[in-house]
């Protein structure tokens, strides 16, 4: 069946039957907006990431992964801030000739990637276009105190992140890579990171906000950055869509954590230092050279 | 200067200039996500509206305007739930060669809408795209017990509107329109209506949400409902984006809030009735035939 058959209001009911909720959705999908319940006194957390055909995906990707990646890209910038994902909207421009399965296999990846981390998808919009456009807008809940910004690196600070980076797009990382929540809920409750930031552009790109916002610069170590199977350096820092954290924390709690034993994985990679040493790779032979902020350029 | 000559965090931070927010907001763009804080115990209204160039609007029409509708239709959204419109998200598709001057248009336009209403603009996403696209994600604030959806209408409950329907394409209103936050805080402060929705399909097809997720029908007179100047009654009930508020409320109060001098207007268009009974429209010649739902196709 076409989209075209089955009509909006055709195509909302069916999204609308397939979705469970949690008892903290008042009123989910089919009002004009939908109602949800927090916890009283806590902080919002509000995101929202937009896909597009042909840059962040092709139709020729299984649409599950597609909407898996979608939903993942935004619960990745809640886990960034250390906060709990919990309410999402899913904005969706499709051509009306396009099979009815590709989008219930999309809403598929969508609610298995909401279901991993409890959230409830609580509402959207449908809307035509030529080519397929995913746009998933995301409440997260902070607990006061434990909610961490890019800005709040200080000299000294040991960076680390919280797994391998690199060769996401030719190993498909990019498509199914978990987000780091449960680490980062491990970190503000135990450790709370001066600075913290997903990999989306790259480490040498994210790494580059923590320090334009903390306005410090920092050195890190070519040799103890953890590469995914088949990546070189290059490919961490420039690549991107790893969605690892990287974060910051103060020397002392940083030595407890890494000789820590947790379920988690977490690599030291380098050292914040004043904004006027500037921003440094220590190569693996020794000589320091200034970081290369390449990343990819969305225009 | 066209936006590739800008670059992607030029234009972000080109974006958060030029944005002011309230203390409600304590992070804003430039963030992974933003962080806001509302009053303790309220509930959130969450939505999202997305706009396509050719659907929606066209390169030709001022951005200015463009960026006003897209924020004024998630508001819309916002005010048909009875709540208060707080933080904006805006996520953008662009082509690299559009001109930067339109990218600030539109926000002026999203900024001014965003005014006029006291709400904050608190992140987005910014993509390439070869086509336009904005969408909105909007949260807003309910008082508990004066949250309203579509589905509390009861037979016998009167059907009213804020404003007068049809030709919102022709006269520009589609563009222009100012979203009735206004009028519904009014109306859940002192009158409380039992269903509310705003006119985005036109009446025959929005007043039909209410009807179906209220499982109840209705009977409207044609020659009580208020028409935009130019505008006959087959404009009234297809043509849609008026964004006016279509409400019903018990008989007593109905009564009530139409003889109360008030700054705004409302309109009694019909009742409720049992859903054995139809969804009809009494024409002026007295017959009364069933309404056609021929609304706008998405698909």
């Amino acid at each position: 069946m076409r989209l075209t058959g089955l009509g909006e209001f055709g195509l909302i009911e069916r999204i609308r039957r397939s979705v469970k909720n949690s008892a903290r959705t008042v009123i989910g999908i089919g009002d004009d907006a939908a109602v949800v319940s927090l916890v009283a006194g806590q902080q919002l957390l509000l995101t929202t990431d937009m896909l597009v055909e042909g840059v962040h995906f092709t139709k020729d990707m299984t649409a599950r992964l597609i909407g898996r990646k979608a939903m993942n890209c935004s619960v990745s910038d809640i886990a960034a801030m250390g906060g709990i994902p919990r309410f999402a909207l899913i904005s969706l421009a499709v051509p009306g000739n396009l099979e009815t399965v590709f989008v219930d296999d999309l809403f598929r990846g969508l609610r298995e990637a909401a279901a991993a981390f409890a959230l409830d998808i609580v509402g959207g919009d449908t809307v035509r276009n030529d080519k397929i456009v995913i746009n998933v807008a995301l409440t997260g809940e902070g607990k006061a105190g434990q909610v961490v910004s890019r800005g709040g690196a200080k000299p000294g600070d040991q960076i680390l992140v919280t797994g391998p980076l690199g060769g996401s797009l030719t190993s498909g990382g990019h498509l199914k890579f978990l987000p780091r929540v449960k680490e980062a809920r491990y970190l503000v409750e135990h450790f709370l990171p001066t600075a913290m930031i997903d990999v989306s552009d790259g480490l040498a790109s994210d790494l580059g906000h923590i320090l334009a916002q903390s306005k410090v610069g920092a050195v890190i170590e070519e040799s103890a950055i953890p590469l995914r199977k088949g990546a070189i350096i290059d490919n961490a820092l420039y690549d991107g869509e790893d969605f690892e954290l990287i974060f910051t924390l103060a020397q002392k709690p940083a030595a407890q954590l890494l000789k820590t034993k947790t379920l988690y994985h977490f690599y030291r990679i380098g050292e914040i230092q004043e904004a006027a040493k500037g921003y440094l790779i220590k190569k693996r032979y020794g000589r320091c050279l200034p970081v290369e902020n390449k990343s990819y350029k969305h225009f």
